[in-house]
């Protein structure tokens, strides 16, 4: 059907939602790039009638492509993990390789607990989460509801240079209270800061992106716009930056790096710290 | 300081963000509850010069609290992961661990690079996300504009019950266009569909959320409002959940799982492919 065959089918397979087995899985794939993978995840693996199922798919694969299946494993269960063994694929023990040398370096025994979610921490982390989304999409550029004085970091910078997608991937990964502020013509014709941000300077971090590329972005968002004209674009980024370098306000280029690199850099740059754990 | 001594520090090392260091790592020390550890991140560790660095940090936890650190690394580079072989931490090391037998298995070298990022892949995958963010945030409650033609899905249930931050989730995480339609008292009062949603009957998924878990999200949001009454709360969840059984709408209830496990339950659910991929 495809031109390109596969040439291997792979399983992640987890108690949970497999997000850490594919993770894994995807950081190994990536070091054999000139072969064709067809992945498959397969959530919530966590009694052996669903392993059972499992091996029969991973067993079906096996005779469809003529090789063994890869299969990538966070299964803690003994008795489930058991059933997966069985199977024709090739197992990746993501966890159980490392729990026997940390329970030897600890001097205790692990759980082996299905899934754990750290009990009481759930609805506290829950709760934090969805305060930090509600505080992101209501402190975000077009909303005059500023709520500065509460905000862990104020992310500042021109129309669409990404710090609404930073500021609500801030918020879902780690609660933190992220408010951002475009920085529009007025603001830019000016050398110091606008006076609402003055009082918090130690909160502001400062994003920009290459002039081409915010062309780019504000094209498919306004075709033919003096918005997204290059000269525009160009002005506006120049004088960003600007100001960044003369108040002394730490920032970043995001033309090159995904949202993960950019919320990494800001916690590492400025030492914030999060309020999601684990 | 703290009333609970640490027992151990723990270092996440990575040549990019380190989250994928940080889920393996978390996944394995939840196995050990009773024991304390103090978790640092380390990302970007991509020179032996950096990683000499980050030998010292661990060396200074290990005469600190006199034991030697845990270290989770997922670096490639053998020149830099050297560097972190002279420390005196335990290394666990997630990624070669398993590059070996990978190896072995396809028949071919990996690439051993670094921080792969998937080479002409980068720039889809980023206007993938932000396009189905800018749909999520478009197409979230309040506002007007509906593009339910253009959703791959329409989340569907009362006021307050996960639809914003799942719709969100959906979105950054794997690029999928999805809307959300809050059922109000007008369409919990009929016994069928809204119109507007009939045509689309095929996207919709349900959620729900035990009553007095509602009632405690919505008090925080409104407190002694008649909106966060428990009566009104039980009123709502259970016409909703009456429409998503008599109209054969699969639905969820979320009041016990993250928004992760919403999201991965309503891909194997639907069936939904991901727009995003590695």
């Amino acid at each position: 059907m495809s031109e390109d065959p596969i040439d291997r089918a792979v399983y992640f397979i987890s108690d949970r939602t497999g997000i850490t087995a594919e993770m894994m899985g995807h950081s190994l794939l990536t070091q054999f790039e000139s072969l064709k993978f067809e992945q498959i995840n397969l959530p919530f693996i966590d009694t052996p009638e669903k392993a059972r199922q499992a091996v029969s798919r991973i067993n079906g694969a096996a005779d469809q492509y003529g090789k063994r299946p890869l299969v990538f494993s966070t299964l803690i269960n003994p008795e489930v993990m058991f059933e997966i063994e069985q199977s024709r694929g090739m197992i990746f023990d993501l966890l159980n390789t490392f729990i026997h040398p940390l329970e030897e370096e600890l001097g205790i025994g692990s759980a082996y607990a299905v899934g754990r979610s750290h009990g009481m921490g759930v609805y506290a982390n829950y709760k934090a989460r969805i305060d930090a989304l509600n505080f992101a999409l209501s402190n975000d550029d077009g909303n005059t509801l500023r709520q500065f004085k509460d905000a862990d970091i104020i992310l500042i910078g021109v129309s669409r240079c990404g710090k609404t997608p930073t500021c609500l991937y801030l918020s879902l990964q780690y609660g933190i209270l992220a408010a951002n502020y475009p920085l529009i013509d007025d603001d830019l014709e000016r050398s110091n800061l606008p006076p609402e941000l003055e009082t918090y300077r130690k909160k502001l971090f400062g994003l920009t992106i290459d002039p081409e590329r915010l062309q780019q972005i504000r094209t498919e968002r306004r075709p033919d716009s003096s918005y997204a004209e290059y000269q525009q674009c160009q002005y506006e980024v120049n004088a960003a930056e600007k100001i960044f370098r003369s108040q002394q306000i730490p920032w970043l280029d995001t033309s090159t790096v995904s949202i993960e690199e950019i919320a990494t850099i800001i916690l590492q740059t400025t030492g914030l710290e999060r309020r999601l754990h684990g």
